[in-house]
């Protein structure tokens, strides 16, 4: 496949990602990992699976704590690694990426995918993508819609419409209603109904439409964005400007309610590893050997287990033994090891907000 | 109070205490360690409990790896500190130390005390070995009998028989029978009797009479002993001659069968910390603080609780934190954390089983 021409990838790396601390800290937060032990970052693998679609068209928002990490792993960025002073939420980091491509081709399409995400088949992706740039084209906002698994609490849903139709937009639909995270039971009422995605977050749009959609509710945001991009040297000024919004709120949600979102299905495999459940589904367990029965992170060579089950991420060197637990999680770090039931990944969180509570900052 | 006068207590140091794995370790013993956080290692508790009753007639019987670790927590040792230059269980020890007591003074009664219990009750404990020293002054072997609290397997059990009778041995009783560990039912019916108490290895005896006894069933080994203590410079050439036998087997078995062996009862604490669930019931939990509910060796500051019991040891600097696991127990040392729960204390034997397949004897 060759690159879709004038399609640009913004992938804002950020996310503090502290459902899976000990492995992700502030300071290493989960997209400079390789969490899946494939030799590559999440960071670096977003990158390789956008690579056959933008050829070297990839921009990258961080945080500037993050911005050498973010430099050394992908060293061809150059000046398409925008630092943001400070963080902004999603918005005025994509907006800041659309306006210095937009300077650059106006005609330019983007899409924004997140630096910290799983995605499996690639080639329904790249599918996936090029159908929501054919559809981006007419002016629409196009989100890739992911098939939901289960009834999930922990992300926005997309309910269809109906198809847009056109030889270039097969299975793109109209989007009726952008929604937040559900309660379970509401989850599960829009699982039944099959006309619900996920919202993974992945965007597709002329830079300028964005742009366009955004002045709409927030001029200061389209203006400041656009400024920025024309005068990179008032960035320390201009930023701290910016209103703090998500790209759901500010873009997303107004463009459903404007009828200018649309939605490509995405019948890729995702995941986002919100939490070490989460990482363990995507690992397989180990079939032989002295972690028999395990799905281990890192060195399984230093993982010992007598009857157990759940996921082990080996890090420190030191020899990991666990006895007799079912769907336990141990992740032992050098200077801090974890233990909970698989069952409670979503209460990690908890452990660092008592970090914080303590003042044990060198640990979060 | 007062030592006892010619009375010497014998500390045999050995044992392996894999269920105490990664805390102790082939080359670290538990007897080396302060596992309940008093500041005293096992075996410097040991003396300071038998110090009152002694002053400096201790003797430490130990393997030849161990002996410079066992000089520098009880410098005050010297030649009081036996080495043996390789396991050959508890009879050759007591045996040697016994024969090395005899010649310095051939009335002295001995007491001997694993260095690796835990009692509790130090004036109960010091009541009852004046009294065995009492009753052993008339010549019998005379056991220490602890009043049972469940239907233990791990322990072997000692039948009592009549009192005694007489005003120096007012709790001392004969013993019908000296028996092994039993099966749980077994043990059950023996705690419902009232009848049996707990083998705790603690025997009181003249030391003439323990190598006559001996001498009964295994001449070989009193004539080596005494060997031995006349010619120290031998010990290379007559110790691997020993016959490597039990206490139990050697002495208090045969002297149960031919009427020589009582047993004073221990009304005081004992627990052998045989393993980390036993360790866990020596501690109280923590009330207050990030580590509150679980019980803690080590460095409370560096364990953080969220909703979880059980046992930690903090070992290594490291921070451990636990979510939502309940009884269990996590040992966190610079090589090797081990996790499983308090229900499976005695499988701990399993992973060091497992490291010696691998041939990790780095870690054993």
């Amino acid at each position: 496949m060759s690159a879709l021409d004038g399609f640009w990838a913004v992938v804002p790396a950020g996310g503090a990602g502290t459902r899976l601390w000990p492995l992700s800290r502030r300071s290493a937060p989960k997209f400079l990992l390789d969490l899946t032990g494939q030799g590559r970052t999440l960071l670096q693998a977003t990158a390789d699976r956008l690579e056959p679609l933008v050829g070297d068209r990839l921009v990258v928002v961080t945080g500037a704590t993050h911005a050498a990490a973010v430099a050394q792993q992908l060293p061809a960025l150059g000046e398409r690694l925008l630092a943001e002073p400070s963080p902004r939420d999603s918005m005025p980091a994509i907006a800041w990426a659309a306006a210095v491509i937009e300077r650059r081709d106006p005609d330019a399409v983007i899409g924004s995918f997140a630096a910290d995400h799983v995605i499996t088949g690639d080639p329904a992706f790249r599918a996936a993508v090029a159908e929501a740039v054919a559809v981006a084209r007419t002016g629409l906002v196009v989100t890739l819609g992911i098939t939901p698994t289960f009834a999930a609490t922990g992300f926005g849903y997309i309910w269809e419409g109906m198809p847009l139709g056109g030889t270039d937009a097969p299975t793109a639909r109209a989007v009726r209603a952008f929604v937040e995270k559900p309660d379970a039971e509401r989850a599960a009422a829009y699982l039944a109904t099959g006309e619900y995605r996920w919202n993974a977050g992945m965007f597709v749009v002329r830079a300028e439409t964005l742009l366009d959609v955004l002045a709409d509710r927030h001029p200061e945001l389209t203006a400041g964005a656009r400024a920025l991009a024309a005068e990179p040297g008032r960035l320390a000024e201009l930023w701290p400007t910016l209103t703090r919004i998500t790209i759901d709120h500010a873009v997303a949600e107004p463009a459903a309610a404007d009828g200018r979102l649309a939605v490509v299905p995405a019948p890729f495999g995702w995941d986002d590893i919100g939490d070490f459940a989460s990482l363990a589904g995507l690992l397989e367990p180990r079939a032989t050997g002295p972690a028999e029965g395990l799905r281990v992170v890192g060195d399984a060579a230093s993982v010992v287990s007598v009857g157990s089950s759940g996921l082990v991420s080996a890090g420190s060197g030191r020899l990991v033994a666990l006895v007799g637990l079912d769907d336990v999680v141990v992740v032992d770090t050098p200077d801090a090891v974890l233990v909970l039931p698989r069952s409670r990944a979503q209460d990690v969180k908890g452990v660092v907000d008592r970090l914080a509570d303590l003042g044990r900052d060198d640990l979060r």
